[in-house]
């Protein structure tokens, strides 16, 4: 059995959502981050790191979203979530770490400015910054990387979980969507999905 | 015949020496930062986000350097860089995805603190808290990941040069590393391969 420690409203979302697209026996474990519970002793000795998502397995606990992106779409092959060819996977890998190393970084730069400075103007200086960087990565990923109608073409795959969170922070961040038709697309096509529905149900 | 962009000091140096590890076949191509080439058309074709490394492959081009790393090591099996079994596979770009998210981030924050504000007093204000950042990251890498005497155990694998780099780059930060004997141990031992002497030429 599955165990994904997730908190809402974090990228612990996507790997959320792929579990259900492929099928899996798992469990959900709300980590509560308004009482700061990912700083916990129970939850440090789970990930070191302090973050969401962890994913505990029979094997270990493994963390960072595209690794454990990756990892579900390699346990699960019926589902056939990634490719396998070597070079068209590293293409769906480098996507997501795209979204992991840079998007989400910028993003936040919004709310987890202290990770960087401990003083409040230059938070604010960052913060000041997020809609223009979130706006270039969208036009970046609309003009560059989203093959459509899914991240990798026709085939639905896990690149298409994590850039439907994406697009949600990026909405809240400042992009004005109307000027990217090709990622709004994606962002109503994922809301049709059961997964997506049933799985945001716990998020919102 | 695979190219390899690489500029000096940054994290191309990683997949640089795994695909000297990996005995492939291939050429390095010097982008220089220093004439700002890689904002240049030529290379932005290449890769529209203007970073290095890129991969040049026959069948397009790969960015993103752990998607990259994993990639040499799934298309030059002999070599064994990476576990195959998922559940370590997993792991191993865990730690990649640490480095790149998380530690390659805080690194940027010294001289890379443009791409988060234009405000100079803030970027000062961000490189004053690079030294505790990285160093809160060398102690997790070495009380949590670090299993010694390589990233994954007795086995060395596409963690390793990457690490190497970073380790390198938490030294001018001001990391302690007599602090942390199993990163120092690491980085010793990476010295001493020669595929690292012969790659270090080219970054020096």
């Amino acid at each position: 059995m599955i165990t994904l420690c997730y908190a809402k409203g974090t990228a612990a979302l996507a790997p959320h959502i792929l579990l259900e697209e492929a099928g899996a026996d798992y469990t959900a474990r709300l980590v509560d981050f308004s009482a700061a519970e990912q700083q916990s002793p129970d939850y440090l000795a789970i990930n070191p790191k302090g973050r969401v998502p962890a994913l505990i397995t029979e094997q270990g606990t493994l963390t960072e979203t595209p690794a454990i992106l990756a990892y579900i779409a390699q346990v699960f092959p019926a589902a056939r979530l990634a490719p396998t060819d070597p070079f068209f996977f590293a293409e769906a890998q480098a996507f997501n770490l795209y979204l992991a190393a840079t998007v989400h970084v910028n993003h936040a730069h919004k709310q987890r400015g202290a990770r960087w400075t401990d003083d409040a103007a230059a938070q604010e200086k960052m913060r000041e910054k997020v809609p223009a960087n979130m706006t270039d990565c969208a036009r970046i990923i609309e003009q560059h990387y989203l093959k459509g109608p899914w991240v990798m073409g026709e085939a639905y795959s896990m690149c298409d979980p994590y850039l439907f969170v994406i697009t949600r922070w990026m909405k809240v961040d400042g992009v004005n969507l109307d000027d990217f038709p090709a990622l709004s697309a994606h962002f109503s096509a994922m809301q049709d999905r059961p997964a997506v529905q049933k799985v945001m149900q716990l998020h919102s």
